[in-house]
């Protein structure tokens, strides 16, 4: 069985590491693949005038995965809407720190688990008068079901013990009240055990403590925040992957941007890019390659060579090479 | 001149470092105050049904200043209505570690200047159809103008030369745009040096590199979420105080709640507390006094008794005596 993969490479380092991602799909040979390159970013709308043309945005939906680089000045109208062409509705961030490199704190491993379609992310703004604009900030009981589901059902399969359930109902009693609601109804459906956390306090506490968190659920925004912050605790951006999960199709895109500023060098960290074809692999029901692709990238982590931003001087082309052996 | 001080030391941990925070006010001699105790908070509402007393507003909104301790359940039903009954704008939240105390970060100080009027904190909820609720989230160009106006004016009169406007721009285009846009046009008219930056790349490098920041300009919930994680970089809630300033009058507070955790066991850090103390000096024109103030806090803390927070046994008195002795 052949899989599509579409594959955005997009702007800056996404032109790097999503070639290092591919490769090393390549290197599996248990799993066939074909990839279907498409353009999205910066270049494009520039060329054309559209950030996210039509045609990539129709072999994201019809390919069976999409691997997603980076986006530059537009990234927000390249992936926002191809989370939702992909259909996803959750946003899979795991932060976790790798024995030997050097972290803020180096006992973190937190899977955030994040609304990916809703909060205010809504895309409603409006000027009220002039100079007094709002922004809709919406919350709807699926969605915060079908989050709070996944988020429970991925902790069980994973075998994680402690679920924390990320909110700010104290000031947006309404909005993050039926987030809340709902995600504590789901747990008592299930018979889970669960924490509550106010996202501020928690924002402290995974700085202070992140070994005491497994996984988090979280409202959009907080969720970006949140798996932000765990990155700078484990070793920064080029480190975490990302899965944007829908019922049937997936995006899965590094959580760093196009890093416009070493772009071009050949010195990206294409870790967070090749650990994100490893939850495609997942995704796809390859767990035994997404394994080695996963334990390659330790063991490179461990003992190989390094990029720049874990104090290496390692080029993207020679840490890829070392994956690939040691696959 | 006597200066009339509202004293609300609400529930938990706010009855015992409030009264430590007077009586270190109390020592100092050189300045005369009158306080006055109101009553907020978890405890009056179970008595009297109401958090928020009008007799402890109209005591707040009389006075020359309030220190407010922290409340419990009804955190948000007290401190909410009471930054706005003293009119206040700005929240002033420094984060600093101390030499001598264990700190994720040991090179932080940090002063996050947060709008403390309006984003998500509007209160404007509603639930549009079952299971679909939205919040209206306000940004107008004049609350964003004072908050930037103050943030630029307070790194200028102390000193400070990095300043960063913190904004989710890409996402709420027209709200955090408005707000970016107005902290830019301030810093034009003020031909003041700035960078600006997401906010969720923000936290990461808040997180990894502290030492660049030195005050940051936050829309509301922005602020509430980095302040938070600043603490954990510095040690913990136990350490910061906060301002809330308006036009003319001001609260003082520390950033932590009300602990219920240890309430009642005599042994929570006053720190954050007294150093409100010391910021309400300094919003009464009182620099040596406030001066004094945190050089004692800081003596004790690089080398006095300390409370188990910071990994001591020493009771909130036995701190607060060593801070009087210090001064
Ligand atoms: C680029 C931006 C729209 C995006 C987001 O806010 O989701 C990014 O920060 C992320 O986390 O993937
Ligand atoms: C209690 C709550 C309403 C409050 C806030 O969100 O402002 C608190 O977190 C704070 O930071 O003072």
């Amino acid at each position: 069985m052949t899989h599509e993969i579409a594959v955005i490479p997009g702007d800056g380092i996404g032109q790097e590491v999503t070639p290092a991602a591919v490769s090393v799909l390549e290197a599996l040979e248990t799993v066939d693949f074909e990839f279907v390159e498409a353009a999205a970013g910066d270049a494009v709308k520039a060329e054309t005038g559209e950030a996210l043309p039509q045609e990539t945005r129709d072999i994201a939906a019809d390919a069976d995965a999409t691997l997603f680089g980076a986006a530059g000045e537009t990234a927000a109208d390249v992936i926002l809407p191809l989370r939702d062409v992909v259909g996803s509705f959750a946003n899979v961030r795991p932060a976790r720190s790798y024995p030997g490199l050097d972290a803020v704190q180096p006992d973190t491993d937190i899977v955030f688990i994040r609304e990916n379609t809703e909060g205010v992310y809504s895309g409603i703004e409006n000027e009220i008068v002039d100079g007094v604009r709002t922004l809709t900030r919406v919350v709807t009981e699926d969605a915060s079901r079908d989050i709070a589901e996944f988020g429970f059902d991925y902790a069980k399969q994973n075998g994680y013990d402690d679920v924390t359930i990320a909110h700010k109902a104290n000031v947006m009693r309404e909005t993050d009240g039926l987030f809340l609601e709902t995600a504590e109804a789901v747990a008592a459906e299930r018979g889970a055990d669960y924490d509550t956390a106010l996202m501020d306090a928690l924002a402290m506490h995974l700085v202070m403590t992140p070994e005491e968190y497994d996984v988090v659920i979280c409202p959009n925004l907080a969720g970006d925040m949140l798996s932000d912050l765990a990155a700078g605790l484990v070793g920064g951006l080029g480190l975490l992957p990302s899965a944007n999960v829908g019922e049937e199709n997936a995006l899965f895109e590094p959580v760093h941007g196009s890093a416009p500023d070493i772009a071009g060098e050949g010195i990206a960290n294409p870790s967070a890019m090749v650990l994100s074809a490893a939850m495609l692999l997942d995704h796809l029901g390859y767990d035994e390659e997404a394994g080695r692709v996963r334990d390659a990238v330790e063991a490179v982590l461990e003992s190989g060579p390094r990029t720049p931003d874990l104090g290496g001087d390692a080029s993207t082309e020679a840490v890829t090479a070392a994956i690939v052996d040691e696959l």
